[in-house]
Formats: structure tokens, C-alpha cells, sequence
């Protein structure tokens, strides 16, 4: 497949090899956005985005499978159109919100279907007449033979169409389409046609997103030809009884067509926005940034920003890895997104509107996944935005009725998704790596609170027994081990802050993932109220073997690994290094029970090594464990494996959900040689660089330099380090070492070696 | 019925005449919440509001009947509960909006039948012991023996609710109510528990507006014992995969229940506020409005200022007189309605929330009623309120997608109900009454551009032929005539303004009512666009026969005196004065057609004298018709007839739609002895008073003195005038005479006599 269609030169620069070429490409031309369109795993999308930008105008092909989550299925053979957000990497569908779709004929306002697209208004299109690229995407509609091309900036973005000759040109605006799994429906939509080329339009849908409200502007380059709404697919028109004007409707099920008369090549532009609190904010973030018509200026513009983004993390490789390595980091930067209009106006988690002060309100936290590795990369790259993140955070709390953290925000809702309180550690790992902007009084306030809710997911019962019990709550086990963390990550701060009672109180939660361990089985393992273990039990089942209930989306054997506020305790638990290494070796040695294969799809199984399963967040921090009991060579042997077969620069190159940025901030750290095992905490775990050189410049403008001699596909494990200068034994990196900038290098051979045999955790 | 309990001093001081009384009672204690409310005319509710307030609290007692537009019906013989907003008079029923409802025993959910209350919330009741007065209302529900009691500021109002002892007393908060007609559904809702005695909600209403936002919120004196959330029906539950808390919810059947312990005779009182902004705005209006929990003290200041709007008209009179003229100022005090939280926001024409700047926002504009008589006793005695509304009505034009000024106004929606452009008139007016504080070009290209707008109910059709096309548009002849009128009006200040060119062009357009009088047949008549009449067609039939459709809401006979702005030109095509009276008698003397009987309930025919039809406002202005054609004589017969029969201190006594005041308001003209027949012109009709004295106190802090000496139910003959110390013959009542105060004194007698029989209108 060709990504994208470069230029003349830069074909020939590819073939002259890395050194020749590197002069002449741009940082955004490694951007490969097709990465994670291909399966049902990675769930990105190939339309162009602004970095953390609120605006995704992107090709629908699907709406109605729960797995094309973002919208965009590489294999599936025809575009719905073109609508203006959307979500990277999520497990659940929503957004797609206000479908564009051009056509010449008879318009049709109604989708068709895939076998019969002839009968709708979706079109077939080749990958061959397809390209991606930073702030950019192209396709040719073979039905029309309309050639679309989409850039984006932050809140607004433009669709460039170029039309054959038709007496019968249209762009149909789609009100009603949403990326819903089949579920989700729109409650109330109006449009308006304030112009004769400009619209705008409305709609609240009942989604993942309980409650969600999206407005967009829309400014077309010619004045329409005739334009003309429709409500269930008839024309809304103009009648003395209840509706006098044709100019706007209300209703759930609405369309705006625009008609034209085009000749040959004649290119209709339409400029979109979209704000989350009126169409006036739509009309005016749309006019402040795009107030022209040069679609290649907004589109350089975008790249100029994507360029500045990637230059945080500067790499030297073949190209297939900086393909590879800035398409992670252009994924690690979509989300979350940017939430407030350009005159400080939002929707809030109370449905309100409110004007964000001295920050900048941020959506779509999909914290379970991103408080692992996304959130602790922001935290040294991206140090003001993190902080605006978590400002975000805090005006959720302020905002939620229950006067909880968010759990998995979606556009001013929650989605109650997932488990866990992991705002927690996003705002600890900020904390202690220094970020600056919120106010840390405020913010133990709201992470404590969180932590002690009477309400939320049996927190009181496992606060009173040491455990979630298994009888009063699903996904027992999973919760359990989250919590724990989180509250070691509590106490953290608390100790911080000098508060040694609380320091004690959530320190003693910090332990209750001994409660569950069951030493006769060797793995966690769901207890009830009375202390009972759950039996039967299959430690290699998902979910358990109970129904899928006992532990979230894995089997004990995949999760009895989360502990990583006390990997040590955890090895003394299941009997030493010896043991616990052996443990380790058989999750991925071992044959996939058919329990745990009869849940997964046959390309969710793409991400197996054994039991161990790369392509769900449970795992990222599994093999990085080896190297707290002296077997870093075993950690550096897996990473190598995970990094060559699990990502890549192709469609299908993700093997799971990107998540948000999840899967590729651990491609990331890991390509960097370090991974944040135990955000909160001051310290890295040390893995095996996988690029033989990067310079990652911090926040605070210094600059950290990896570099990895004698790297080769062979030469996979470390021999030695020199850290800013000094020998380094310890398979950990402690943040200390790292905040001022300096130097991780590298000595790699073909042999496993003697470093970091002996780790003793930083204090 | 005893609408109100009465202190004891008070029903003695009845007893003693009304020169014993009047200096015992206030002003409010002559308001009658309950006129208007029996029969299916009125429409009124009798339930608490403070003057223009956004709050009333109202019992309802049905929700479906399509003729209980006010939710109250004094014939229903269970009530519903109390919801928070109501419509005054209007021929449509909406609003209603979150009902409340107390409860002892097992709470019911559902609302059940009025013949079998006791399978729902609803109680019996009895108006022996119900009793409404200014800024409150009281009745016991018969079936839980609760009293309740309800008062209201201007957007926070105030339950009491004295329960007897019980283990299980609720109160019940239903979303999903709505004074719907059968029609109206909730697209949205959404209830949040903010503390143990604070709840806020919201719903998205698609109504007779189509698109309605409304939030509240509500403060419990008494934290809740229990609180629970209720969704069609079932307890909205903690569950640990969608929703984890049982501290908020949305969907679109959503209830709230408290549930206590109450000991005999324990109080709980319930602070209420709406906002169509937030619920943070209805929480800040509550919060703001009524700090505290004095229930009597609500009372009282909501009497206080009604106290002051009743001042601003003072008569002497009976008892009956003075109730029936204070509830009618009582009633033209209700709306518009205020629209604006306390901190200025108010959900605009466009959906969005914008901040009001340098007025207040109003809302509610029954335009095609109130441009007759309301808004022209608004203009005189509340210029400031009259500058706010007619600021409202620009803002709704600049939010409009088709910039017209509104037709049918209702919480930020367009209803398009009724026909004309009479915002024109209601601006026109104030501007020529001297009304201040609105930009007067602003206000001249609004008037001018809707006058001129393409789209709107064959305007251009009317403007090209002069005359809108029966075989194009319905209620042609009704259009017609408003039109033309409208049209004067934008002449009037097209001249004022030195615009030339506009008020030829509006001056030629207020003459089109001669193109559609048909003199073979002696009345107004539908015609088609090539200039045919409508054949058949039968001027006594309600819509002229012709499937209900030419004339509005009216036969021709009654339509066809609608040129306000020309009735010396109207009496030429008639056939001169004698032809004119000849006709109007015609119009009281006939028997009523079938074909208009057909159409008409029986309640309805009570407001019919002959073809006279005083329950609609079409014939609102004809009886003073008399006055134009040298028989002044026969206005004050008829004056005296309707004002005798169809007014009145009864619940029945209303005889048509109050319509937001407009009943009201003729009633109030006619009694001081004159009335704005041609709203934007610079006179008054005089017709015959019909209470001895009266001093209205014009916004300019000027008097203007009535006094009708001799007047009796035999003397109701104007016989002479002294005019500001002048005799005065003349049948009208210049605005300058008025403007700076001063008297107008009748002398009444038993005999027609001579006076004003050579009319000359000013110039």
C-alpha cells in the first residue's frame, strides 16, 4: 500500500539511504496515520487531526460494527462520507459525529449498504487512490469520481472536493450519523442555514457519551445552488401551519443538502468546526482559525505543528523505524483532546457551560489504559499540557455529582468505563515529575476524596476488608490489585505533603494485593466477604472462569502481575526470584488455554505470546519485571520480540487498541531503552533500547540522550551502560537522573551478559 | 366558591361598605388567581407568580386534555401536583414543567385516572379547602390529608408541605411531566442529587416549542431520609458496568423521590428555581432569590410588589369591580416573562446562551394578542418593562435564521402560531408612546426587514398583488388585513424617521385591504392570484366555508372591520356611516350561523353577542367601531353589555382566552372609558367608563385622572367631556392629551345623547 504520495524528490531521497534522505524529509512526512487501521485492533483513524486537536475529519466506512470503533475499517470496501470527530484507539465506538459525503446524480440520503452501495450514498474507493499523511488525507470516490481531500486544524478544519462536470453536484450533510455500534441514537438535532453558504447545526446524542452535545459550522467556498434540509428523509418545506421557514429544523433524524452545478475539476471547499457549547463557538473557533480558503496553508500549518510536536523526541533509524517511532508519537499526541473553544468556553461534567480559567480544558481521558505509560511520557514532554490535563481532571471533580475523579471522560460525560481510580496516578506521576499549573492542595484534596468514595465499585468494602469481595463485586480481582496501586501512589503525595496519617492509612491499602493472593495456586485469585476463596477458580480462564467476572478483560495470570508499587513484596509472594522468574517464563511459554482463546477474536489472539497479551494494557508492564529479579536479559529478549512482531509501519502494524496513545507510548519508552513500570514513583525500569540513538528534549528544556552501540537485530542485550557519565549496573533509572537531562548509553551485544543482575530499587 | 380565606377584620370590613373597607385592604388582597380557571376559556392557573415572573407554581390537574392549556381545570377533580412553569391564557397548552408531588403510604410512580386516583399520585381535593391570592396558593389533598401551600418570587418559588404523621412520607419530583395536550414528549432529561437535601435537573422538551431547555433546582428544608432516582419506573441502581452511581441519571422518563419520617403536622417546605440556562444558574437564582426558608416572607414580597403594580392604576368601584379590574391587571401582569437568570444569561432564539446587556430578557409573546390592548397599557404604564421586551423581541430577530422579528414567541422557540408580523405594532406603538431604551434604527430595520422578508407567509406574494392569494396561502383574507395593518404601522415610522421612499411604499401596502373587500357581497373575501373571489364562499362561516381556511380563527363578518388604520376609509367602502352602523348592528343582532355554531364549543358561544364574538380577539376593537361612525351611543351599549356579562370576580367568569393578558387588558381600556383601536397611532377611542374613578400613573411619574360622574347600570351614555379642563366632543382620546396626566372627566346619563356624534380623527 502506498501511504502517502510523495513528492518526486523524496522518492529519490529514500533511495539514497538513511544519511542522504534525513535532510530532506520533515519529521510529519514519517507520520504513517493508516497504522492500527487495518483488523479490528488498533481502532485509529486516517483523517487528519491537529496534535491533542478537538477536530478528526476522517472517512466513515462502518457505523454500525461494535469493533470499527474509530469509524474506519482498511477492509472494508466502501466510505459512508466524511465526519468530523473521532476517537484513536478506543475499545468502544462513539463520535463520527455530522457526516459530509459529496455526490453527483440523484442525491441519495440514505447510506446503502456495503454489497449495494449503488443504492446509498456510500461510495467505493481503492487504497491505491488513497493517501495519509500529517494534517492530510485523500480519496478518490470511484462512484462520483469526486476526489476528497481533508485537513484539520485544532477546532476547524476543511474539505477540499474536486467535482467532475455534473449538473447535479451535492454535498450531503448527515445529522444523524454517528459511530454507534448500532446502539447509540441522536435525541434532539436542529440545522440551521444562516447564509446562503453557511450552516450550522446540533445535535445531543444518548451514547457511550450518556448525554453529549456537539454543534458544528460548516462555510462552503460557492454559494449554494439550491440548499435544502431534510427530517426522516423529507424535505423539510416551508408550510402556515407549525413550520415557516425552510431555513432550519428540528428533529433526531436530519440532513442538509447543498446542491451546485460544477464543471470539470471545479473544487468546492467547505470549511467545519465544531464546539461542544453553540453553534456561535463553532462559527467563531471556525473564522479565527481558518478565517481563509487555503486549504494548503491550513494543511502546512498542521504539519508545521506536528513537525514541532515530534521534534520533542528526535530519532535516528532506518526509516521503517522512524516510520514506526513518529507514527507512535503522533498517536501518542491525538488524544486527549483539546475541549474548549477559542474564547475559553466548555462543556462541563454538570452538562453546563463554563469558561475555563487559567488552563485549558482537555477530553477524553481514557485513564485505565493511559495512566501506564501516555500520561507519564506527557509528564516529561509535554509538562504544560499535562498540566492543563490535569486541571482537567480537577474541574471534572469539582463537576461530578459524586465528587469523583473521572474514570473514563468523553466529552464533558462519564462513561463509568473500566475500573479503578486512575486519575490517581496521573496526578501523582505529574506530581513528582515535577509538573507544574495546578494547585497541589487541591488536587490531594480530590485524589484523596476519590479514593475514600463511600460509593464507587465496593471501594468502602475493600477499604474495611483488604480486598473487593467477590460476592459483592464483579472483576473482584483486577480491582483489588488497581486500587492497591492507586492508593500506594495516594500515599506517595501524602507523604509528600506531610500528612502521615494518611501516608499510613493508604499504605496499609497499598498492601491488600497479598489478600488475594492464593499461594496454593500460585496466583491471584477472587475471595468473598467472609474470606473465602472463589472455587471453582481458573487461573487461566478469562475473566476467571466465573462468568468472565472475576478479572477485567484477562485471565489471574495475566493480572496477579499488577503490583507495581511493590514488585519485591510481590516476589517474596510467589517464592523468590527463582520462582518468580519461572512463573513469568511460563505465562509466555505457555499454550493459550481454550478458555482464554474461545474470548478472543483471531486477531485480538495477533497480540499473544503465550498468555502474555501485548495487545491489552494488563500486560505492558509484565516483561519489565524479569529485570527486578535479575533476569534483565530475559526482559530485554521479550522486548525485542513484542517490538519486531507487534508494531510496525503498516495498517495492520497495532495488535491491539491503541488506546488512546497507550500502545504506542510503550513502543516508545521501550524503543528509548526505559519504561514507567510505577508511574508515581521516581524511577524507570531500564529495559533494551531497540533505535541506536534518540534525544528526547523535556519540558524543561533540557535534553536526554539515549544512545545504543553495537545495536543489531542481534546484538538485542545490554552489556553495559554509562549514565550521564557514570557506570550504571542498576536496571532501574531513576527520574533524578533523567529531570536535568543528560545521557543513557548503551554498550548492546549478541549475548546476555552480566548487567543489572543485581537490582536494588532506588529509594 | 371562597377563592381566598379572608382575615377575619377583612370579611367584617366587607360587610361595611366600601368606604369601610378599602383602607383595610391591600391592593393584592382584590387579586382572584382563580378567574379564568373554570370552563375550557379562560386558561388561566391559579397558582402563585410574582408580576412578569419566570417562576409560577400551579397545580395541574391534567395534562392531556388539549383544553387545559393552563394545566388547570376548575371542574378536574384530582390534581396531578404542582409544577413550576405555566402559560397564561394561551389557546395551547405547554410548560408544566417538574412536578411535585407529596405523598404518605407507598409512593406511587405513576400518576393514575381521575376516576381512580387512588392507583396513582393524583388526589382529590376540594375548593373548599383550596384558597389562592397574590404570591400563593393552598389546597389539602384529600387523599394523604397533606395541606399544601405554594408561593413564588420571580424565578424561585416556595413549597409547604404540612404532613401528618407518617413512616413513609415522599415527595415525588417528575420529570417526564408536561402539559402536553397528549402531544408533547421529553427528548432529554438528566437528575442529580447534589447533597442530602439538594436535587437539579433538566429537560429538553419537544413541544408547541419545538426545542425547549428547562433546568431546576430544588432545596429541602430536612435532609432526605431516603432519596432514590427513579427511570420509567424502576430504582435507577448502582451497577457496576454502565452506571455507577445512583446519585444522578439521565434518559427521558426520569422521577426523584425523598422519602421521611413525619411526626402530625410536620412541616417540610421545598425552595424551587428554574433557569433555561444551567442548573448551576437555577441553583444561583434560588440561592439568590430566597436565602432562607420564611415561607410568609416569600409571600409578602411577592405581595409588596404586586402591591406596587396594582398601584399603578387605582380605582374606586364595588368590591366586584375592583376584584374583577385588580385580577385583570393581575393578569396582564403575568407575561411576558422574565427570561434572564440573576446573572443576566437567557437562552436565546438560537439556542445558545447569551448574556443580556442593557435589558432585561423577556420571553412568552402572544404577539398576535397582545399588540391590541396589552402591550399599549404596557407602553403607558411600564415603559421601562415594555423597553425590555421590546429589546427582546430585537435580539430574537439578530438570533433568527430568517431575521424576522418573532411571531409567536415561547422560551427562546418560535412557535409560528397565528398570523401577521405584529411585533411591527408592539414596537411602532412604544416608540410613538415614547417608550425609551431600545435603538430606534435597530428597531426601524427590524420592523422594515420582516415586513419585506421573502419567505414568510406569501408577504411577497402580497407585496407584488396586494393581496395574498387565496389559491396560494391559507387565511388569506385574515393576512390580508393584518398585513396592511402591520404595514401602516412601518409607514408611521418610516415617516417619523424621515424614510420617504419606505413610507410610500408601506402607506401603498396598508391600503391593500381594499383589494380584497367584495362590495357585491359587502364583506372581506378570499382572492385568488389572477384576481378571482372565492366562489363559493360564505361570510358567516367560521374559515368562510372554505375548509376553515380563509379567515382565521373567525368568520368574515367578524374579520372584515380589521383596518384599524383606516376606518374612515373602511366606512367609504362600506357605504358611509349609515350602511357602516347598519352592518355592525347586523353583526350583534344576527343569529348565530350553523356553520360558526358548528365550529364553536358551547363555552365558546358564551362569549357571543350575535356574530359578535368578544371570547377571540379579532372582534376586540369592533364594538368601538360605533364611535368612528357618529354613534358613539351604541359603543357604550355594547361596552356595557360585555363588560356586564363576560367579565366578571368568578372562576367563570372569563369568556375566551385571556391570552397572556389581552382579555384582560381590553377590559381595563374599557372600563377607564377609552381603548388603543389602531395600536401605533397617536390616539385613543373613547367609548363609556364603567367605574366611577380612576388614576393611572404613567411611567413618566405624570397622573392621568378618569371620573365618570352619574355613573350607574342605567347611566352608561357618555353625555358630555371634559378633557385635561376642556369640553371635549370628539369620540377620541389624543395621546398628547394623555401623556403629560391630567383628567378625563365623563359625565354619564341614562340617554344616548349627543355627545361625540361628529367624529374627526386627529391628525
Amino acid at each position: 500500500m502506498k501511504l502517502m504520495r510523495l513528492p518526486f524528490f523524496i522518492t529519490v531521497a529514500l533511495l539514497v539511504g538513511s544519511a542522504g534522505y534525513a535532510a530532506e524529509l520533515r519529521l510529519s512526512d514519517y507520520i504513517r496515520p493508516m497504522v492500527g487501521t487495518k483488523g479490528e485492533e488498533g481502532n485509529t483513524y486516517p483523517g487528519p487531526s491537529a496534535p491533542f486537536g478537538m477536530i478528526q475529519i476522517s472517512p466513515d466506512t462502518d457505523t454500525t460494527n461494535w469493533n470499527t470503533d474509530s469509524g474506519y475499517a482498511y477492509a472494508d470496501p466502501t466510505i459512508l462520507g466524511f465526519s468530523l470527530t473521532h476517537l484513536t484507539g478506543t475499545g468502544c465506538p462513539d463520535l463520527g459525529d455530522f457526516l459530509f459525503q459529496p455526490q453527483v446524480g440523484t442525491p441519495a440520503l440514505e447510506a446503502g449498504t456495503k454489497d449495494r452501495p449503488q443504492e446509498g450514498y456510500q461510495s467505493t474507493y481503492s487504497h491505491a487512490e488513497e493517501s495519509a499523511g500529517a494534517g492530510y488525507y485523500q480519496v478518490l470516490l470511484k462512484k462520483s469520481g469526486i476526489n476528497v481531500e481533508l485537513t484539520a486544524g485544532e477546532r476547524a478544519g476543511m474539505f477540499r472536493f474536486t467535482f467532475p462536470a455534473a449538473a447535479d453536484a451535492s454535498i450531503l450533510t448527515d445529522l444523524a450519523h454517528l459511530i454507534s455500534g448500532g446502539r447509540w441514537r441522536v435525541a434532539q438535532s436542529h440545522v440551521r442555514i444562516e447564509d446562503n453558504s453557511t450552516i450550522t447545526g446540533f445535535h445531543l446524542v444518548n451514547g457511550w457519551a450518556k448525554e453529549r452535545y456537539l454543534y458544528f459550522a460548516a462555510r462552503y467556498s460557492r454559494p449554494f445552488d439550491h440548499a435544502e434540509i431534510f427530517s426522516a428523509g423529507k424535505p423539510v418545506v416551508y408550510n402556515t401551519y407549525r413550520f415557516r421557514s425552510h431555513n432550519e429544523a428540528a428533529g433526531t433524524n436530519l440532513q442538509f443538502l447543498a446542491s451546485f452545478k460544477t464543471g470539470d475539476h471545479d473544487i468546492i471547499q467547505v470549511k467545519v468546526a465544531v464546539s461542544a457549547v453553540s453553534a456561535a463557538n463553532a462559527l467563531q473557533n471556525l473564522d479565527a482559525e481558518i478565517p481563509g480558503w487555503n486549504f494548503d496553508l491550513v494543511r502546512e500549518r498542521t504539519c508545521a505543528r506536528w513537525d514541532q510536536e515530534l521534534a520533542r523526541i528526535q530519532i535516528e533509524g532506518t526509516p521503517v523505524q522512524k516510520e514506526t517511532f513518529y507514527t507512535s508519537l503522533y498517536h501518542a499526541s491525538l488524544a486527549p483532546n483539546l475541549y474548549e473553544d477559542v474564547n475559553g468556553q466548555y462543556r462541563g461534567f454538570d452538562s453546563a457551560i463554563h469558561q475555563a480559567k487559567g488552563f485549558t480544558e482537555y477530553s477524553v481521558f481514557s485513564l485505565w489504559d493511559t495512566f501506564r505509560a501516555e500520561h507519564p511520557l506527557l509528564s516529561l514532554i509535554q509538562e504544560p499540557r499535562d498540566a492543563d490535563m490535569i486541571n482537567s481532571l480537577l474541574v471534572h471533580y469539582d463537576q461530578s455529582v459524586d465528587h469523583l475523579l473521572p474514570m473514563w471522560e468523553l466529552q464533558g460525560n462519564e462513561t463509568w468505563c473500566m475500573i479503578g481510580y486512575h486519575a490517581v496516578p496521573v496526578i501523582v506521576d505529574g506530581y513528582f515529575k515535577g509538573v507544574k499549573g495546578f494547585n497541589v492542595q487541591r488536587a490531594y484534596d480530590a485524589i484523596k476524596t476519590t479514593a475514600l468514595s463511600p460509593d464507587y465499585d465496593s471501594v468502602a468494602a475493600y477499604a474495611k476488608l483488604g480486598w473487593v469481595p467477590c460476592d459483592q463485586e464483579d472483576e473482584s480481582v483486577s480491582k483489588t490489585l488497581e486500587y492497591a496501586y492507586d492508593d500506594w501512589c495516594v500515599a506517595r503525595m501524602a507523604k509528600a505533603l506531610g500528612k502521615t496519617a494518611d501516608y499510613e492509612t493508604f499504605m496499609k491499602r497499598a498492601a491488600s494485593y497479598t489478600n488475594i493472593y492464593d499461594a496454593s495456586i500460585g496466583w491471584m485469585r477472587p475471595k468473598d466477604a467472609r474470606g473465602n476463596w472463589r472455587t471453582p477458580f481458573d487461573a487461566h480462564a478469562f475473566g476467571g472462569g466465573n462468568k468472565l467476572a472475576d478479572v477485567t478483560e484477562a485471565t489471574s495470570s495475566q493480572y496477579s502481575w499488577f503490583v507495581p508499587q511493590d514488585v519485591p513484596g510481590l516476589i517474596r509472594l510467589m517464592g523468590g526470584n527463582d520462582s518468580f522468574v519461572a512463573k513469568l517464563d511460563s505465562l509466555f511459554d505457555a499454550n493459550l488455554s481454550q478458555v482464554f482463546r474461545d474470548e478472543m477474536s483471531t486477531n485480538d489472539l495477533r497480540g499473544c505470546i503465550g498468555e502474555y497479551w501485548h495487545g491489552n494494557e494488563p500486560s505492558h508492564h509484565v516483561i519489565y519485571l524479569y529485570s527486578y529479579a535479575g533476569q534483565p536479559w530475559k526482559t530485554a529478549r521479550r522486548l525485542h520480540q513484542v517490538i519486531t512482531t507487534q508494531y510496525g509501519n503498516q495498517p495492520d502494524s497495532l495488535c491491539g487498541n491503541d488506546d488512546c496513545g497507550q500502545m504506542s507510548a510503550w513502543f516508545m519508552f521501550s524503543c528509548m531503552g526505559f519504561y514507567p513500570v510505577c508511574p508515581g514513583s521516581d524511577y524507570y525500569v531500564i529495559g533494551a533500547p531497540q533505535i541506536p540513538h534518540v534525544v528526547m528534549h523535556l519540558s524543561n528544556g533540557k535534553q536526554f540522550t539515549m544512545a545504543a552501540k553495537n545495536l543489531s537485530d542481534e546484538n538485542i542485550y545490554v552489556q553495559s551502560v554509562r549514565l550521564n557519565g557514570r557506570d550504571w549496573d542498576s536496571p532501574f533509572l531513576p527520574y533524578r537522573e533523567l529531570k536535568n537531562g543528560g545521557s543513557l548509553i548503551f554498550t548492546m551485544g549478541s549475548n546476555p551478559g552480566a548487567w543489572g543482575t543485581h537490582p536494588v530499587l532506588p529509594q
